[in-house]
């Protein structure tokens, strides 16, 4: 257990679309410095099984700690999905999830219990977030669409085309028909797609967005545990990015989401982990 | 070396897009087996540093030997592009890639002397193409256009979709309006949307296939060292397939491209090799 209240938040995602969450975190915890991974080299964990996923997870977990971070967030759907709940047994450190913070707040916003849910194959096919929906209230019924196009269309950076629009529609049609009045947008990526998503969904439907949910939860684990960061430390490097392979694109890419300039990021070998 | 005829031709790919190379060698040689490895934990390679590309690709050629192949056909274009030429300094069976012989084709077939290739980022990133291209004559203009989104819509099926070809014109529109005559294929996963290259570059544009082409260039290479099968000894599997994870998917996506059912498909843990 790392009581240093300075110490950084641990973030990690299996690539880029984790930056979607470490950005809610800039936004809302503002005095919490960050250490982000992303697994680049690995990307993507969407189509991959659970026993790797958890492998890798463990691995990432491990170089966080090197790391001396005070919390991890783990800014993947498909980790916290599959891996999550295995090493939160296995670390003293505390560990969320987009997963939770997402379905909480999806079951307390339908009213007609019908929730929609977009995501990878792994993520939809884990059943996590029906099942965590269920622990609110068993009687809404959670409709998955995996859309396994939406992440390379977002990395081509086609935000607002055509296509992208058309793609979004042929994923959401079969859910909208079947009246779903919440969408949780259960991909890090997707947060890059809201506008186009409040287009293609309709105003009867609220979206949920699971990063920004994730940073509300974060702020209350971190008072939780009493560990906020009430220091006002000037440091030249409040946010570190670490990849596992080809950090240039990950650089252009999260300076396009985020709101400054990346300057530090670093390739690391994470199978030495 | 392995001078035994009837050993096994060794085929790898970073995931499933190698099975339309080994299609064609079913096709065309029909006399010999294959041990086809598809990288599906660490797929894709595309978006991959060079030294990681490297690394995997090793990896796999390691394993093939312990399967006592008797050649390799490195069934990946980025991994064609990256690693080949280091592999076969380090190893003592023939290995050949996709990237020589549809270059090649490519460079006999032009007319205006004005290519296209089109591929995933790293292979036309790589420049080995036009630089393999230029040896037959350094007049030949190479336009590359990476379409990182041609792969995902394969890989969901769409194959004939008016999205998929939307999809497709975005991306050889560029290279019909400078006028190619020639277009190569660059990426194992393509001949699957041929029919549909087709209709979009028109009869004036000739493709190039570099699955076909590798298959004859195997042939060739076989004869050269005098290792073509030329036993008919009956094998109750002429191929075996090897994955690196989540074999279910693969063996539906193989069952959908190959002319017979996929049966022996294996999980293996590729790091420790």
């Amino acid at each position: 257990m790392n009581q240093n209240k300075q110490a950084p938040i641990g973030v990690f995602d299996s690539g880029v679309g984790g930056l979607t969450v470490a950005r809610e975190i800039m936004r809302n915890l503002p005095s919490e410095r960050i250490v982000y991974f992303g697994d680049t080299a690995r990307v993507p964990y969407g189509s991959k099984s659970k026993e790797i996923v958890l492998k890798y997870s463990r691995q990432i977990v491990r170089f966080l700690q090197t790391q001396n971070v005070k919390a991890i967030v783990v800014a993947c759907n498909t980790a916290s999905a599959m891996a999550l709940e295995t090493i939160r047994e296995e670390i003293d450190i505390p560990i969320i999830g987009v997963v939770k913070p997402g379905a909480k707040v999806a079951a307390q916003t339908t009213r007609n219990k019908k929730i929609g849910l977009i995501g990878t194959r792994g993520t939809v096919k884990s059943e996590l977030y029906p099942a965590i929906i269920h622990e609110y209230d068993p009687q809404i019924q959670v409709i998955g669409q995996a859309c396994p196009l939406l992440v390379p269309l977002v990395e081509e950076g086609w935000l607002k085309d055509e296509v992208t629009v058309e793609v979004a529609k042929r994923y959401l049609n079969p859910l909208l028909e079947q009246g779903v009045d919440t969408l949780i947008l259960g991909c890090t990526h997707y947060p890059l797609l809201r506008s186009l998503m409040r287009q293609v969904a309709g105003d009867g439907v609220t979206l949920v967005n699971p990063a920004y949910e994730t940073a509300q939860a974060l702020r209350e684990l971190l008072k939780e545990h009493g560990i906020e960061n009430d220091g006002h430390e000037e440091e030249e490097f409040p946010y570190r990015f670490y990849v596992s392979d080809a950090e240039e694109r990950f650089q252009e890419f999260a300076g396009s989401i985020l709101p400054y300039d990346v300057r530090m990021t670093k390739q690391i070998n994470i199978e030495e982990y």
